[in-house]
């Protein structure tokens, strides 16, 4: 089956499935994340005290871990949620946001990383970079950025994410114009999207919660995190499309994509989808 | 006076009196939950830490307490709260959110219920029914749900609402395609509302905040427990009405819901409301 | 050169530097905020645990504090964030939301004030009367205010801000339907803005984040202060004009309000601005 079909198969499974996707997650994007679960077909709910997080996430689908704010109190009960998912099968997402421009985060992102076993880790070029130990390497490579040519970009995230996906084994997601995506050796690469998605916060976390949809109702990770991935840059594309004929700004933006997701269609995504 | 137009006057007396509604609450819908005060009519303040919520509930004209994102900070202040309103007269709504999901979320909103004097109490069938001590029955009654008429079900709504209404002294509201209002051995149902609402995040929350504004400028809690149903089921069929003639989602949806409440009127309430 | 032409050089200077403003705030209307951020040019970056603000702001160009939601967590973070930003010569700007409701509020809007050099505080008229420790004062000015004419109340805003100001070396913004913004014995007032805005939560929050992103973009505190406030209030009378022509409420005029921050251009400021 082709990749696009896939995508939107799985796609109807979230639909059909109605998975409960518990969050722990930061307070900034947190009423967009739940909004997106809900309009791609899952059930958000969000809890955060250590006195209830595994219960939580024991009835729940999957888990999503989000450290946009984070602080000493969720960092605790973001560990004790992912334990009990691993323990019960329940596939975790992290969302590293941040990670690289404090130490804490970093720190952070790398404690959950070694506490909790993670199906995916989904985080912008720097994040997951920053997470693989590189950062000097990094920053070398930012350096030279442009000195490189696109491909010669794109081959480098690749490495990164497939070394990092190996070491982990976790599919490891780098969403950036161009989208990277690696489970072991196995790479794609995702061109939809449109820039106007970087002009209104929460995009980043909303795409995790819809990687953490997808997870909640497949049994490909792989699959589930190219799914959100999909879903997003299609919805931003659709989204533009309407607000860019009546001269629109990132208001209506943000409105046009949920309504995007909302009634993203398996055509929608074999139509659009622009896996490689 | 009929109950439509004793609901519109009710509203009437929302805009004249601006109450200002006292919130400890959730940090997922927090924002809805402002600014569905200030489209009907009243003023919200939010404020969640020990040191002032005696003070900031002594200038408010009503208490909303909602276990959405609760943690151990924050029950405390709202038992702090709930107490001092009691003192002062000042009526107290609870929303037990997730009542059932989790016991420390049972084990809370029952320590709620026994340390303050509430007004009303509003929740889903599953909370209420939680609360109510009957979880074992409930079960029961979900697992013969198909086999029990609507009729069946709502008079098991009715009773488990009129019990607890009894025993606490307080308004039960049981919200759900048709909503149960009941105070001691008085119940109505309610028949507004799109099912559309459960596709956005805090519409149960919303309408919390609703009630709490009514409670903030009326004297009697039943009818401010039906008014803001009866306000939160219009604006949803209103919006609904706008939205679908242009194929809209989630992400419009919850515009013109705001713009609906908003824009309520009481001829918008007695031609409408389906209350019996 | 003109003060209009200076406002519209400000926003060039935001739109050009892309600065990024750090933000310690309440959970009520932070997506608000860091949207807004994102609509004139900046990016917002929220992070308040104390083990991070010292390095967060240190990478930021200038630093929001906002204590709508305050805690005595977050209370300290705020305090640490803002010595470290007057180290290495960050602006702060300082929004005592709710000053004067409750006594903890006032003390820790003047805790804030004696730890930390301000570069601008924003606040309504009661907000900032509390600050000048002219509480006692100022209710005897309230009780007056029916008495006073719009010319006398201005006259006596302007005072307290430009006393305030003297004293602490900072701006002072007091807004409310005619804006007054002193530096020193310097003052202008402005006359943009709708009534509107005070029908939608944040819109405070919002402003004071928009002088936030001025601040990290231009040197000049008292320019960026009037520039973050002519923006909102321009923002709104425009946001007004779209919704008044389709009887919209609150919902959508949060979003045109946006959008109008998005589309912002120097024509707009050069031909709409009302400083004098």
């Amino acid at each position: 089956m082709d990749i696009n079909k896939s995508v939107s198969e799985a796609l109807k499974n979230v639909k059909a499935k109605n998975p409960l996707v518990h969050h722990i997650t930061n307070y900034v994007t947190v009423n967009d994340c739940a909004n997106v679960v809900l309009a791609i077909g899952g059930s958000p709910v969000m809890a955060d005290d250590i006195s209830e997080v595994e219960d939580m996430v024991s009835i729940a689908s999957s888990l999503v871990l989000n450290i946009g704010t984070l602080n000493s109190r969720t960092i605790e009960s973001m560990i004790k949620a992912g334990k009990k998912a691993n323990e019960l099968k329940i596939p975790v997402i992290l969302d590293p946001v941040g990670a690289g421009a404090t130490p804490f985060r970093t720190e952070t992102a790398l404690k959950i990383i070694n506490s909790v076993k993670l199906a995916v880790i989904r985080g912008n070029s720097s994040e997951i970079k920053t997470i693989s130990g590189i950062t000097a390497k990094t920053k070398g490579v930012d350096a030279g950025k442009e000195t490189l040519s696109k491909e010669e970009a794109l081959k480098l995230g690749k490495n990164v994410a497939e070394e990092l996906s190996e070491k982990l084994g976790s599919v490891i997601a780098i969403t950036g114009k161009t989208d990277i995506v690696s489970y072991k050796n196995k790479t794609y690469f995702i061109e939809n999207g449109h820039k106007m998605l970087s002009k209104i916060t929460g995009t980043g976390c909303m795409c995790t919660s819809l990687i953490g949809s997808y997870l909640g109702a497949n049994e490909n990770y792989h699959l589930s995190a190219i799914a959100g991935i999909v879903s997003m840059g299609i919805a931003g594309e659709l989204a533009y499309n309407i607000i860019s004929k009546r001269h629109g700004g990132s208001g209506n933006f943000k409105i046009e994509l949920l309504d995007a997701i909302y009634n993203l269609s398996s055509s929608n995504i074999i139509d659009r989808a622009q896996i490689r």
